[in-house]
């Protein structure tokens, strides 16, 4: 099953998301169920599925995609966690690479991924997100899985010059991590770690391989975060992106407006954003 | 003028800190301002002022001293950013080094700082504390001080065997990041680059220079960070650390259940925390 978080009429909203539309369930969830986060924490994502056979509400045309979650608590990044990509950027250090993103730094599914006026170097990362439905601490990795409430796409766009190697400044900026369009629930997706996942520049493959290569596996992952921070649900875990990324290309490949860019992952979905610039930096 | 955020009969409160004592601002600042992060996103900093001259409500005796802000959305940590400690760390690269503390890594003046029972590299650092009081993007050196609405205090607890160089995993551990005792407002510190820090490990001085030698200044940081991301009221920046840290003194000197660590800063005051262990690490 796919959650979605969107807005209609300026209001956020979220709800089903199903080949006839979407079920909207902001109403029908009631007042105590705010957002798609809440619904999450309070372990009601079962109860949400009542609805799957109502009749939709909206079709996609009707409204604007929001990030999957809208204000995680925490969004944990890991860096270099595909063997390509780890050669790419010389990186030899065995423990998980992490950085954070701030929530105001996403932006939705189809809505406009905003290119850094400061930057010609901004760059694609097609991701797994993992996101967190059940709280915890020192998780183990037998536990790990039982505490994901689903899966997502992930755009995590790059400044490269302001990248560094704690990569604060390279991920921050507003509107450059695309986050959808969808949370599809564990039981559509068993198996985390046999997942197709490729990034299209202008319809071109320009990242490709499977989640069974990812370095530091989720179970893996959730464990060694939970060692020293603890998860709560709606956090979101993005696993790293494949080789291939703009900044190693002879010559560099890099975005820039108009461009669009897509992170396509088996039994998820296509996650699609065109790049726009930068509205009225101020310098 | 010196406000806290503190606990009293397990209900989280705020007020002005005297030489007197506690007056408190909860009750008389209304519902509108629930914490001291609401009452510096309204302004509304000099309207509390009005009640410094009323008599106290609470001695320090009475209450749990909260970190300053307790849910900041943003905490951005500056390492590396006094000369001494660059060159004990050997770091070169000109931008300001940046990561990110989640909020509930912080804990309050008095209050246990917890030693992880995983490591054994539990280091100090004791930092000078901005508190943003008014919101921004693309903010300029000229205004970034107009930005503030106060400083204080910071012991940046770090797990140096989980540091690496995103700095992530060292710096997120529960209740590790020591914050207070107090937000002192601008108009007792005009010049926050000339002031005396100091950090003491069982009342020995382990750390000692004046915020005239940091590298990136406060308004430098300001500038450079609101490039990238927009800073809101109650965000908090920690500016770096003297040199002197007890991972690169030979022997290493790193803290244990039971030591005192304190960070004194001219005209804010003292930070005081006693070192405990974990409490039933699961593993």
């Amino acid at each position: 099953m796919k959650f979605i978080s969107y807005s209609y009429n300026q209001q956020a909203h979220y709800g089903i998301l199903t080949q006839q539309g979407i079920i909207d369930l902001t109403t029908r969830m009631g007042k105590q169920f705010k957002d798609l986060k809440s619904l999450l924490a309070a372990g009601a994502l079962k109860q949400a599925q009542k609805y799957l056979h109502e009749p939709v509400d909206f079709s996609e045309a009707d409204i604007e995609f929001l990030p999957v979650i809208v204000n995680p608590n925490k969004i944990l990044c890991v860096g270099m966690n595909y063997a390509d990509k780890r050669a790419e950027f010389e990186q030899t250090d065995p423990a998980p690479t992490l950085f954070v993103r701030f929530a105001d730094s996403q932006t939705g599914h189809q809505c406009p991924l905003i290119k850094p006026a400061i930057t010609n170097e901004f760059d694609y990362e097609g991701e797994l997100a993992v996101i967190i439905g059940k709280n915890g601490m020192h998780i183990s990795e037998q536990d790990a899985l039982s505490h994901v409430a689903g899966y997502s796409c992930y755009m995590d766009g790059s400044v490269r010059d302001w990248q560094h190697t704690w990569f604060t400044a390279g991920k921050n900026w507003p509107k450059t991590g695309g986050f959808g369009p969808c949370l599809t629930t564990t039981d559509d997706i068993p198996d985390p770690a046999n997942l197709t996942i490729a990034t299209y520049l202008n319809g071109n493959q320009v990242q490709h391989d499977n989640t069974r290569n990812l370095v530091h596996k989720i179970p893996e992952l959730i464990a060694y975060i939970s060692t020293f921070t603890a998860l709560s649900a709606g956090d979101v875990i993005i696993t790293g992106s494949p080789g291939g990324v703009g900044k190693k290309r002879i010559p560099p490949l890099f975005m820039k407006a108009g461009d669009r860019i897509e992170v396509e992952i088996e039994k998820i979905g296509r996650l699609s954003n065109i790049i726009a610039d930068e509205i009225n930096p101020k310098r």
